[in-house]
C-alpha cells in the first residue's frame, strides 16, 4: 500500500520548479511520480512544446477527473517579493511562492486526497488526473488538446473537479459552476493619410472606428443571466500613432474584449461587430476589418447532484455552503464541459497572479479535506 | 546705381545654402548681402537660435513690406531626388531644389522687383523685407517675435505681401487673402488599470475619451463664411496602448485639431473642448485633461482697393483675374495680419515640401513682373 502524500510537501516540491509557462522545469515529473505510486496509469501527451498529462486509477466508471495546470505566470518585480519565488518558505503559516495558490496546491491536495481514497479502498470507480502544463499561456496546446484527444478515443469521463483558486474571501464560500464567455476582437481601419488643411484629399480612420466603438460600448448587451453577471464590454487598445500635430493617419487599430453570460454565444458577438463595421464604413472610402477570437463560450453547470455532492462536501468541512458563481475569468473548465459537467473549487484566489503568492498551510490541507469527502461522496452515490 | 538682379541666379544661391530649420547655413547673409547692396538698412534680429532680418529701404511712407523665410524642410528621401536637393540644377527649364517654390525663389523675385523700382526711381514711400529663419519648424522665435519687437518700436508697416507658394494649378490663378484659423488640443484620460473580467474595480479611460471623441466629431462646426471653407475638425492621434487582451488600461489619449473660419475663435473652441471634457467625465471616477494651443485666428484682409491693386498686378501680367482664397494651411500672415493687411502671392505649390521640388524658370521671372507690377501700382497709387 502506498505511502499517504503530505499535500503541503507536495506543493513545496512543485513551486521549487519554476514552470513558468510555457516551461515545464520538472513539475509535470513530479506528478507523474506521485501518481504513478499510486497505481495511476501515466500517459504524457506533448502538443507542441507543451507537457500534458493524463492519469487513471481503475478502469470501470463512474470516472471523476481532477483537472489542472502546473504551469504558473511571470514572478514580475522579483525584487518585491518578501522571499525568493520559487523558495516555497513558510512564514507565519504562510506558504509564499509563485502557484502557491494557482494551482500547485490544488493538485498536491486532490492527490493527497486521492491517495487516502485508494488505501481505503474507496475508488469504486476511476479517478483521473488532467493536468496542462499551458493554462496561463496562450492555452492552444494544452486542456483544450487533451479533451480533443480524449474524446476521439472515446475515454469517458463522467465529472470533473477544476483546482482553479474560487473562493472570494474566505476559504469555501464559493465555487465556480460556469464561466462567462469571452471573446476578443481587433479592429483596424485603413483610410487615406493626409494633410489636416485638406481632409478632402485624406480619410481619415479616426472617424469611423470613433463611431463603431460607440456603437458597440453604448449598446447595453443585458441585464444579466441566472447565475450569471451582465455581459460587458470593454475596449482593452486604441492605437493612431502620429507625432505631427498636421497629419491624418492612413490607419488606426483598436482591440476591445467581451466576457458575456449565456444570452450571447460567440458567434452572435462576432456577426454584431461584421454589423457595426459595415454601418460605420457606410460613406468612408477606406476598409474596416474585424477579425474575432472566441476564446470561450459561456457555459453553466446546471443545479443537480453533482453541484449538490461538491456543495455538501464543502459544508462537511467548512460548515458553510458555498455560492455557486459564474463570476471572474476564464478557465479550462471551459473546454472540459464538452466531456461532462464540471465545477472548480480551490482556495482564495486574492494573492494569485501577485507578488508574495502565498496560501494558508492549513487551508491547503482543508482543501484536500474538502477533495476528499467530494470523492468519498462521488463513490458512496 | 546697384546692378540688376537675377532672380534665378539668386534663388539658385540661395538654394545651395541648406538652411534645414533651424540652421542658416549662410542663407540669411545673401539676402543681407543683396539688400545692403540696394541700399537697404539691414537689422539682424536673432531670437533664440533664429536668424531673422528686418531690411527697409527709404523712410517715407507708405511702406510696402515683403515677407518670407529663407528656411525650408528637410529633404525626405534623399535617394528619390533626380538631382541633389542643393545643387540647384536646371533641367529642361526646371530648377530643381528644396526651396525652389517655398519660398527662395519669392525672396529673390521680390528683391530683383525691388533692384529694378529703386533704380527707376519708383520707390516714392519705403520697401522693407521681414525674412525669417523659422517659418518651416515651431515658429516661436521667427515673424512672430520680429512682428511683436517692430510693433514696440512704433515701426509702421503699411501693407504686406507674403511670398509663400499660393497658385493653385497654374501661376497666378490664385492669391490668398486670410487664412483659416487653427487650434490643437491634446485630451489625457486618466482612469483605473484593471483585468477585463473585474470591470466594477477599474475605469477604463477609453469609455469617456471615445465619447468625448464621439461628441466632437459629431458636430458641425458651421457651412462656411464668405470667402472660407468650412471650418473642420480631425483627430490626428489616439493612443492607449495595450498588449494583453484581458487587461484594462489605466491611461488613453488622443489630439485633435481644427481649421476654422471667422465664425469661431480659438479661445471658444477651447472652451468647448473643456465643455465636453466635463461631460464626458460625469459618472467617470478618473480625470480628464485637455491641453489647448491656438495656432493662429482666422483672419481675412476684407476686399478693397488693396486687394484690387494685387489682383490687378496679376492680371497685368498673366492676363487672369486671380482667385482671392483663404483655402489651406497656415503662415507667417497670421503674425504680420497684426500690423497691417497682408496678401500672399506666389508660385504653384504643387512640389513644395515634397521630393523633386521644383519651379519653372519661367515662371519665378513671371513672379517678378507680378512683383513689380504690385511695387509700380503701389507707389503710383
Ligand atoms: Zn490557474
Ligand atoms: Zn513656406
Amino acid at each position: 500500500m502506498p505511502a499517504a502524500i503530505d499535500a503541503v510537501e507536495l506543493t513545496r516540491d512543485l513551486i521549487r520548479r519554476p514552470s513558468v509557462t510555457p516551461a515545464d522545469a520538472g513539475a509535470m515529473a513530479i506528478v507523474e511520480e506521485v501518481l504513478s505510486g499510486l497505481g495511476f496509469r501515466c500517459r504524457r501527451m506533448k502538443f507542441g512544446e507543451i507537457e500534458n498529462l493524463y492519469a487513471r486509477y481503475g478502469a470501470a466508471g463512474p470516472n471523476l477527473c481532477f483537472a489542472g495546470h502546473t504551469d504558473v505566470v511571470p514572478v514580475g518585480d522579483s525584487a518585491a517579493w518578501s522571499k525568493d519565488a520559487f523558495a516555497a518558505e513558510v512564514v507565519d503559516g504562510l506558504l509564499i511562492g509563485r502557484g502557491s495558490v494557482d494551482m500547485k496546491s490544488a493538485i498536491a491536495a486532490f492527490a493527497a486526497a486521492a491517495a487516502d481514497a485508494i488505501a481505503a479502498g474507496r475508488v469504486t470507480g476511476s479517478i483521473s488526473f488532467l493536468i496542462t502544463g499551458d493554462e496561463e499561456g496562450v492555452a492552444t496546446d494544452g486542456t483544450v488538446k487533451v479533451v480533443e484527444a480524449l474524446a476521439a478515443e472515446g475515454e469517458v469521463i463522467d465529472h470533473c473537479i477544476v483546482g482553479e483558486p474560487t473562493s472570494a474571501e474566505t476559504f469555501g464560500d464559493m465555487v465556480k459552476v460556469g464561466r462567462r464567455g469571452s471573446i476578443n476582437a481587433e479592429i483596424v481601419v485603413e483610410g487615406v493619410q493626409g494633410h489636416v488643411a485638406y481632409p478632402h484629399r485624406a480619410a481619415n480612420p479616426a472617424r469611423p472606428l470613433i463611431k463603431m466603438l460607440t456603437a458597440l460600448q453604448e449598446r447595453k448587451l443585458d441585464d444579466g443571466y441566472p447565475e450569471f453577471q451582465p455581459s460587458n464590454l470593454e475596449v482593452t487598445m486604441i492605437e493612431m500613432p502620429n507625432t505631427a500635430t498636421n497629419v491624418i493617419p492612413g490607419v488606426a487599430r483598436a482591440r476591445l474584449n467581451i466576457r458575456f453570460n449565456p444570452n450571447h454565444t460567440g458567434r452572435q458577438l462576432a456577426d454584431w461587430f461584421d454589423l457595426e463595421a459595415w454601418r460605420a464604413s457606410v460613406d468612408f472610402p477606406g476598409k474596416i476589418t474585424v477579425t474575432s477570437s472566441i476564446s470561450g463560450e459561456a457555459f453553466l453547470t446546471e443545479r443537480g447532484a453533482f453541484t449538490d455532492l461538491v456543495a455538501a462536501a464543502v459544508a462537511d468541512v467548512t460548515g458553510r455552503e458555498p455560492e455557486l458563481s459564474t463570476s471572474g475569468g476564464t478557465s479550462d473548465a471551459r473546454f472540459i464541459r464538452a466531456l461532462c459537467p464540471v465545477i472548480e473549487v480551490g482556495l482564495v484566489g486574492k494573492t494569485m497572479h501577485q507578488v508574495d503568492e502565498r496560501a494558508p498551510v492549513a487551508e491547503i490541507r482543508t482543501l484536500q479535506q474538502v477533495y476528499a469527502r467530494i470523492i468519498d461522496r462521488y463513490f458512496a452515490a
